[in-house]
């Protein structure tokens, strides 16, 4: 049995690490109460991973302290997701207080980097959106079939555990309840997070995040235009190449994309159609922003970190 | 005071007609029990205006009977909005049996049509998500701003009463509640009448409905292409000249979109954002799917018809 | 048209007085934005009646203030309700500082108080939760039908508007959508008012208060035992002659009780049984805790103390 | 790993037995399709166990078959709680076909019978409701601490799932989302369990149901009068020694009751408190109404019957 750190336990993400670790059955999860103190509890409890569960400004301070201490590192906030530091500090509104360690940090979506989680000592453990975003649309770019030209439209919608645990008045019951709204239309903070691992400029990129009144889920709807016809069936063959069977991101043939398929699970589920012409694809994907989209995707990396199987403890 | 007749008052359009007509202060409802009544009740009642609050097969039936005995009609289901009775069958998967009625029938968005609504014998009131798409794009179209081959991007959000009274797995509490899905993608019922009333073809338009655990709303999220640059004060102007103040469609500059500002109101709250390069336009609409989205939209025609106040009783 | 002060218009109180005297027709609110000038206001805008919607720490400050200015006071706080300075001071925690005001401030429950609210330079208006119990059980108590010394039970659960505008964990949605939970079990600071009320001593009665995932209402379910055995019929016959037809307390004959009926209005229902034995009643009363509960109750008795009709701006 | 037949997975609790069972680790669950076909499938299987997930009528008829067939017997009906045919008659308005079985039928609330449990060949397993009451009141009657004549109030309110699967008008989510009602109020189906199991009569006991606007839990508030005054101290005592430590009921010393720490958990939370006289107590329980209401007692039953751990596949 081995131990993980976790600073930040009294936030949503932390709290369902410690959940999730609880019943991982080879790691098991340790608080950690300071930031101030996270390298002597690295030491002290000879922790080979931590997990940062912390606001961007906190683990931009803690992380190197952790790595210096030994221990190797997934952090949850954006503080390491964006290689260059010129659009962090665009889109965070601060200098990047770490730069030297951006280029080794490892953008922690396993399914599209999985070798180089293995060897990290620095995980940047992907935002819900991108998460969601990038699980949908990836295979397309890869395959080079988008013509991103034509506008890649991202339409997403996110419980509101998504907000974080701080009472304030987005997050008032009776401010979401019957409620359903749109928020920082093409000016989100995970944007530049797509791009960077899509290969799409700014410009083609269109990203609207909606606040859902349930508490656990993100559903992304999105349109893009393909390069020459598809049919629905070739498709779906280029998605399962990608996503085979036994891992976290199912490729659903059938029923109503829904979140109530992937609550409370590390599964992003993709659903696919393609218009008449065959060059208009729509692709929808459902996870659950506290576990694929936070925690559990958190562990996922872990898992391969410590040479564990990918889905232990997680299934 | 004036009379007005209403077929179908148990379900929720019928209601909200019941309920919104109960203040109106210049026309009382009266309900219309049987189907085969419609002519005797209109004449019995002397009923100037009648309101079809049920199923398209109904109204596609009781219609011819309520204008024969004299009365003008204002139906709320999609039996005549279709021009064309060809692409009635493709999508209601039925023949029209009053297509002698399709020419004159008017379809009934104020905003677009005003004129035509007060002269009309049979007006068809638009449904739910078309009048929020329509709402939100029509100024564009009117202004040939629209690159329509570069995709229009119609995706809508709707409450659960949209789904309509009779309980069904859909519907179920324990169904909808901390559940959100996506459902009817690229081929909603509701897509022909949008692509009739902006002028686009199939082929350029993507329309997905979405079902909210809320009860009462619909919020739609639109991504077009412009044909040139235009500045986010150019399209507020042009959106402004096109809905001038004191009207049920509001044009929003500040705030967040959202379904509290217009719930139980015949509002159409719009939204407008542009990307740095002018060419990119995202607009959001927002309405209550049972007062603009059916019943007072169905109020406000019935105004326009009898010469009154066109916010007669709703506001 | 008169004119109405509201100090506290950033509480959900304060914002329905304000939706409320919107839509009045005879008097028309105006927003005190400062407690230290409310004497001004007063004078300025020459008001005769200024509406409290603050805590009660603040009402105690600037009652006084007000009364002196020349204006009558509806005060929604608990400042004035209690007769007995100490046993504010038991439940409220503090040392009450206008014990000379308690004489005369009328608690403002008009279907037991008209007469008295009619010529009162201060009314106390009621809680919520003392509303539904005090309008549930008061036919009883004033026929004196009631064996308080079997106990009363008073079961009673609210909307989480009652808990207040302020963000805070317990009205986090996430805390608060799929869950419900009991506090202040037999300590709440709503049950002095409710034995001052009923004339109960407090070890015969009790109060459990419950947090429903719901914005607006309470339903609270009462269980008495009566002296004598009573049939339904006399029972219904008894709260009949309480509360007359075409007031806001409407005696429900059938039907579930439930907060659908009164949501947004300012009607409190009730509905009655008893067992076999025909001594054990149970009552149930519905309201909305904004409306009835706070709001719409100050607009009621504002109405009374203006010699305007009692139900004016609120039907 | 043996195998355990369910008739009646598509009603909640059966798909809740699937799910828990699926996770069982010593038995697995086999579907059974047809009532008709129950002996054969035990036959065929070699079941040693069967659950009836299925309405009392039902039960009725294939329990029997079943026990023939050789296997021991869980039925979630109410058709086998009731000792006396006469008293099921009465409660739920049909003969009572199997009498026979009465006798033997053992009321499956392990906590109190778990001897019985185990050598049990029927088992019926307990309403929703009753577990939460009885749990929460078992102790104090166990001890003759109350004082019945004084009225046993028991207020309980439950989640949407526990009025089934299908859809009907009062689980419409429009119905139920933002409204609470009450209902069946003192005649409800669950009451003459409650009674048998508490051995109350009808006249002292008055229960109420509400429908909470949630997926999952009941909370039962309890009110009654104790033969002499008890500290707070001794009535947890009295609960501590009834319900040890490691079992699924949990007498809670602190924290608002709520329905979230037991939600999809097996677990019943009782939380106690006494007035300052010490001669009131009122009771909270809590659990999830699909779980400890229903499949997990269920499956908890089975263990004992199995032989088992009782609390197997449960944590």
């Amino acid at each position: 049995m081995r131990t993980a750190g976790i600073l930040g336990i009294s936030g949503y993400s932390g709290q369902e690490l410690m959940r999730l670790l609880g019943r991982h059955g080879q790691v098991r999860p340790v608080a950690i109460e300071k930031e101030a103190a996270i390298g002597g509890a690295v030491r002290a409890h000879s922790l080979q991973v931590v997990f940062l569960a912390t606001p961007h400004e906190v683990s931009l301070q803690v992380a190197p302290a952790a790595l210096e201490a030994g221990a190797r590192v997934v952090d949850l906030s954006g503080a390491f997701r964006l290689k260059d530091p010129a659009v962090f500090e665009r889109w965070y509104g601060m200098p990047h207080t770490a730069p030297h360690l951006l280029g080794e940090a490892v953008y922690g979506l396993a399914e599209l980097n999985g070798e180089a989680v293995r060897g990290a000592r620095l995980v940047a453990n992907p935002g819900c959106y991108p998460t969601s975003v990038i699980c949908g649309l990836h295979p397309l770019f890869c395959a080079a079939a988008v013509d991103t030209a034509a506008g890649v439209i991202c339409d997403s919608k996110s419980g509101v555990s998504g907000a974080g645990h701080r009472p304030a008045a987005n997050t008032h019951f009776v401010e979401v309840h019957e409620n359903f709204k749109a928020y920082a239309v093409l000016r989100h903070r995970h944007v530049p997070e797509m791009l960077q691992a899509l290969g799409v400029s700014l410009g083609d990129f269109f990203f609207t995040a909606h606040l859902l009144p349930v508490t656990r889920g993100i559903l992304s709807t999105m349109y893009v235009k393909l390069r020459r016809a598809w049919t629905r069936d070739e498709l779906l063959a280029l998605y399962r190449g990608r996503y085979p069977d036994g891992g976290f991101i199912r490729v659903r043939e059938s029923g109503a994309p829904n979140l109530r398929d992937v609550q409370e699970t590390n599964y992003c589920d993709i659903y696919l159609t393609v218009d008449e012409s065959g060059t208009r694809a729509v692709v929808i994907s459902c996870l659950d922003n506290l576990v694929k989209g936070a925690a559990g995707q958190a562990i996922q990396n872990m898992n391969l970190m410590l040479g564990l199987e990918m889905n232990q403890g997680l299934v």
